[in-house]
């Protein structure tokens, strides 16, 4: 039985983790923490979780961590950095559900994320957790950089194209769409339903933290700089990501389909659409499941890929249980299995 | 290994058992049936249950029903008791989604649903099912009517004060608020979305079907007649049930908190909430789980019930599988015990 | 053209305002006040408005508004009885969107909003703005108290059964639904749109400051006390309030719908609609319109009434451009006809 | 006063005519057409027009549409051209809301729509409606081919860069959003609440007519061919499309602000929004404002362009209304000038 800690519960991929690892026949969550609402049980909390965990916030000083295996970070960003080197000495492993370990250049760092990087010895050997990119790395990993939402559909999406060197990576455009929780459980105005739903609208487009992530990644698997154009959008729906990917075919004479099934044989948790197909984000809804279908638009020259997750759970907490099952020798898939919610 | 049919899985309370029974240790589905989309796979259908499912939907005179343990009908009124007998002969167990063995009276039966009673042998010896009222029965039964979405809410939150005989039964109000799924998977008008959402109504107001229900079962635990003004209305949201209950009492110096906890301690899928608490329909998204809040609105003498639940689940395919459970011998919560899914 | 002022405009009420004075032809907003957001122009918050106002928010100390012909205050409570004595003195009305001017008891407001009242003797001279009820006392009135939203609702629809004496007014209930803008425009995580969407609950049940204001409405037309017990619940819409009201009737041969079009037969904004109706709050969404229905539910002795309205316009900013209309001689109805936004 | 007949009048774009010229000062609906639902009052259909319109639906064969000083066709496709030639030829000017005469080239037509153009010689004489294209066409058209919604933002979203020639046309993308009410007032599964709520999808991917009508339409002001590919999605929300518009910049020094400012200056409905701004769509919700942001992606030689209208009013009747006024001699500008509806 793994045990686990979970520092900074009170977020939505906090309240994830607490959902998914309530069905996990090998993992139990030992202690969960929250400054402000240390004492505050957790059931009181979030009242969906009445009956299943007894657990109460502490205090992250009280709370003993480092005794757990693994210590998940669902937090803001610099938090994970500053306990990393305890709880390691200590004998826990991290996943850090925030941003502190995905960068691996600690400049890129701060100028995103406008702190220094309190620990780059560890950030050197943190490895960056999509398994179905890292997998090896992964099973031994001490520290994992659970990747953003964004980045996990985008760089899963275009990766086949660009590993395979057939687009032209100076004019690689991703058009996201997520649903409102992708912004944490907050109070803010522009998160309020009277403001959001029954609306749509872009932000971030002058630069979101999620593009040096993703341009990180793809250049990793391309032989030729990366540019993309990032455009997230707000949706009014509560989980969910789809992002429209555009890249220009190198050559037109090329079996998408083909390519990306190949790619993605075997994955338990990618699912290559049949041809035509048109995924849409409740497919996945609640679900470990990242859907891609590949398109030609009519009349063009360009790959259209379109994928789909839930950001909460491939995009955050799921992904970061994909990551633990890894790195504590168990199947992949345990405790990630039940099907996706519909309608 | 219980073998599982379901006759007319092309509803929202078909794929709903399509998921929770995909999580089921104890059972299989072994047949679905479709009489318009035979030949289509569920996962064509479904692409949620895509690598959950390798079934077809066939036509209901080639599924050889007889031979499951089992079959569910989630088929609209009138089907399942055209093929009851013939069921039941072969062997199989029966549990009706839909309304042909939930009133006791023939008559009755037909008034509302305008069509007479195909067997009303069988339907005398049908037990209505709801656990936390019939469980022995529903153990030893041979046909399950399982009960509409409202009649569970609203059965379950009057049922302590009027088992104890505390309110005036004349003045029973049940003002109910429905998600929209509760109409079905149809292509109506009224359901979409450009009509439903941003937008709030009653409806069934002269008489809704499910009036006769519930006031037949609260007559059953009731020492005096019961009248009961149901006032449904639709929200937009797509799962959830709250129905909020009023009754005159005729004594206020009454503990209806004590009264629910002590009529509810042990039930597995009742959540009687601490005092002053207002369950949502979203701490039960997704689960079997029904809460009940008891309230005394200030300067009254009215009980105030508050009860929530997921239409489709315990509101309909969860309870089924919770009766399939009992009727199977099994403990009542086997594959029942997902968390709800928040946010 | 009447001159307005506009203290506190930064809100739902506020920007509704604005909304509708914006195609007043007999009216100018000159100035609108916000203390946080002075120098911030009008149009930059609210895009929406972008070619409908050149104005600034100024700081309410530099706004001379005892210049304008009237001032509202859409502002939270305790803003405008600070500031009435000055402006009336200096020629100015007020009409109060708040609640410091709606109940005519000090000691109740005291009670309800745990603050003094500041002007007793101003709150003598106020008219509750119900023009339907008050129509020649608003006519003369220096001061409005605008009623609260739920207020508006509730009253207009219980108040031809108890003018006539017709129920039992001990017993009353008022189930009432609520879009999310009638919380108003805030940061706070109950209102965030992944908490509140896909989701319905009851929330104030304790005590919802409306009670009191709603029960001396009531008492004001009836012959014998009320007793009110008022639920109300927040539904995913974002404007639009239903109340469904209930009331035990004495006698039960009476013709309700004669009743209700009897009272309201040539009021311009309250529809009694056709015997068997059931409004829908889109009906009436962005309008100053409150559609009635009433019914008898069967085999009950209650009269049911259904009332919607947009908790903006007819529960906030468009009664008060009604009072104003009123107050300055012109024909009530000028610039409130826009029909309702459908769908 | 221009008397109007509208042939169709039950859907979305029929009731958002209605609801336009309910408020129109110098025009009069003298006749509304609905095969199906003739005998009806309008106000029973939708009850928002209660007290609005005293008009009931004729049979097209009894309404005498030749009398009318224009028509608008809220039809299907293939409606208006079988009556185009009558009645012109009694005198009325027609605008039809369906791609009758949107496309020019008849071959194209019957490609995209499945059916011969019934009159190719009226087509040749058709005015396409956008008025910021085609004013001084439209001043003096019989017939008006009324835009599509997405071809009006495309269209109008990408028209300065192309006019100015500083883009690379093999290149373009408009990945676009759309409300549900854009695919009408119908029964369809796909379109109910329970189905597209809380989900977010692509569509039409394969070829969606509106394709031709904005490829010709940018042709049009290209001096090189324009290779566009066109990725729709609906997106949960009633009214509003956001288009996002790629295009590669042949030359990164423009200005592109300037560039949008100075083409849209005097037009009363298109908003070039300051820069850096992120329009959404509840900004022009039930208004016929387009507004516009130019944006440079980091890092990108991409022109980047968000455009959002409402589909029923700048997409649809608003246009059309635009249209109208032009044709008859009134400022463009008559009954169009309602603030939008927020929140």
């Amino acid at each position: 039985m793994i045990t686990v800690g979970i520092v900074g519960g009170t977020g939505y991929t906090g309240v994830e983790l607490l959902r998914i690892l309530a069905q996990h026949p090998e993992a139990r969550v030992r202690a969960i923490t929250s400054r402000k609402d240390a004492g505050t049980r957790v059931a009181q909390m979030f009242p969906s979780l009445r009956g299943h965990y007894d657990l109460t916030f502490s205090d992250p000083k009280d709370a003993d961590l480092g005794r757990c295996d693994v210590v998940f970070f669902a937090t803001p960003h610099g938090v994970a950095m500053a306990q990393a080197q305890e709880l390691l000495g200590a004998g826990a492993r991290i996943i850090d559900l925030a941003a502190d370990f995905r960068l691996q250049d600690p400049a890129l760092f701060e100028r995103w994320y406008k702190m220094p990087h309190a620990c780059p010895d560890l950030l050197r050997e943190a490895v960056y957790g999509i398994p179905e990119i890292n997998r090896e790395a992964i099973r031994k990993a001490r520290i994992i950089g659970n990747p953003g939402c964004y980045p996990t559909a985008v760089q899963l999406g275009f990766l086949p194209l660009i590993e395979a060197g057939l687009v032209d990576t100076r004019y690689l455009i991703a058009d996201c769409k997520s649903g409102v929780s992708g912004a944490g459980r907050k109070a803010e105005l522009t998160l309020a339903f009277a403001e959001t739903s029954d609306n749509f609208a872009a932000y971030g487009v002058a630069g979101h933290r999620h593009l040096p992530e993703i341009v990180q990644g793809l250049n990793r698997a391309s032989r030729e700089p990366v540019r993309l154009a990032f455009t997230p959008h707000l949706t009014p729906i509560i989980r969910g990501i789809l992002a429209t990917l555009y890249a220009p075919l190198k050559n037109a004479d090329i079996d998408l389909q083909a390519l990306y099934e190949k790619r993605y044989a075997g994955e338990a948790f990618i699912d290559v659409m049949p041809a035509g197909s048109l995924p849409d984000t409740r497919s996945v809804r609640a679900s470990n499941t990242l859907r891609i279908a590949v398109h030609r638009p009519p009349d063009s020259d360009l790959a259209l890929v379109i994928a789909v997750e839930d950001n909460l759970v491939k995009g955050a907490a799921g992904q970061a249980v994909q990551n633990m099952n890894l790195m504590f020798g168990l199947p992949e898939t345990v405790g990630l299995m039940a099907p996706p919610v519909l309608p």
